[in-house]
């Protein structure tokens, strides 16, 4: 019969992997819905996100402020969907990173374009309430180089 | 030591996120391989699936008839993908709502089209065979608020 | 209370299809990384790799042949990103089947096109090391019939 305390250490890295599926998982709807500050709570207090082309915003006022700002809004208005891919998560304890696609889809009036197609790496970490992005770094897939390297492995 | 019955909770809230987001994953290869009886099973008894621009279908047979209908007929003939994207679950005890997007692709004789890209929210509940959807709303993200709305925490 | 080793056995249901879910997650970073060896490590020893239009490829070496080769390299200079829908799993003790799409986009010097639509029949096992693919199918969603199939429940 296995030890419960044993089971226990299983359940909980499933636990925090389901946590930090499910924490970038709301990133799209959160954005899709024009939820500023959702989408900055999903970052702890000192994160950053790093997205290609935009520059950095750090901290949730400054992500927030992003996301209220003209090119998101002209998006919603425009018809839009951040569409997140699968994340591969390397959990070691209390921190881990998930790397995955995102897309930008925008209304055309006859059918969506793809506007952006992106790399991530999500840096992220066990705080008080459960996980938290802690950095996401994000860069478009049209050849460079760099945007490769986020999703390298290791 | 943990206590067996307080890791048996936390594990069937795992279970329950799980069965949730694999009958999700399950819509798009029924809806691709014509398998209209297999999208009417995702359902509960009386569910609904409400679809932005064609109406609302109620019970297994009418939903079963949505997609054997004319529009979904003609989608597979010409090579069609219906892509899911992640959900946000919230779970409530025995019901549990899901965000996410839904997007159709369909060939165009040299590559594919985004030709349908909408917000969806599910509505589940635990039934006896496990979990059911017993509504789902969707809507085009074409700039419509009713669309963003769907995907809104809360 | 529940008994310990029923508990253990409802975990490692979940465990499996979270490494299974795992194993695909990391397919596209590992191809658009450029990371040949990272594919091939996804799949047995013995593995095969289905791809529609480009023939079968077994073993690890050659698997990893076909992410080196003048296609795969040439979308990377492009600018491509390989997206993965959500799996449908299927369970069987030591061996399991996935079912679900996946789409290649290419950056055309303004936005992406999806350049390849496809459904995708995963077969996997259970190895020393965890999870392995054992088979992938692989077809483009272009209305031909046999790609409907390998999406077909059972």
């Amino acid at each position: 019969m296995p030890a419960a305390d044993a089971l226990a250490a299983r359940l909980r890295a499933l636990e925090d992997r389901e946590a930090i599926r499910d924490l970038i998982a709301r990133y799209g709807p959160a954005a899709d819905s024009g939820d500023a500050d959702g989408v900055a709570a999903l970052f702890d207090v000192g994160g950053v996100y790093a997205v290609g082309g935009m520059g950095e915003s750090q901290g949730r006022p400054a992500i927030a402020a992003l996301l209220d700002g003209t090119v998101h809004r002209q998006l919603l208005a425009d018809g839009c969907a951040h569409l997140l891919g699968p994340v591969a998560i390397d959990l070691a304890g209390d921190t881990a990173a998930a790397r995955g696609l995102s897309l930008v889809f925008r209304w055309n009036g006859r059918n969506w374009d793809a506007v952006r197609v992106s790399a991530n790496r999500w840096h992220l970490a066990r705080v008080a309430a459960g996980w938290a992005v802690t950095r996401r770094d994000n860069a478009l897939l049209d050849g460079a180089a760099a945007a490769r390297a986020l999703l390298a492995a290791g």
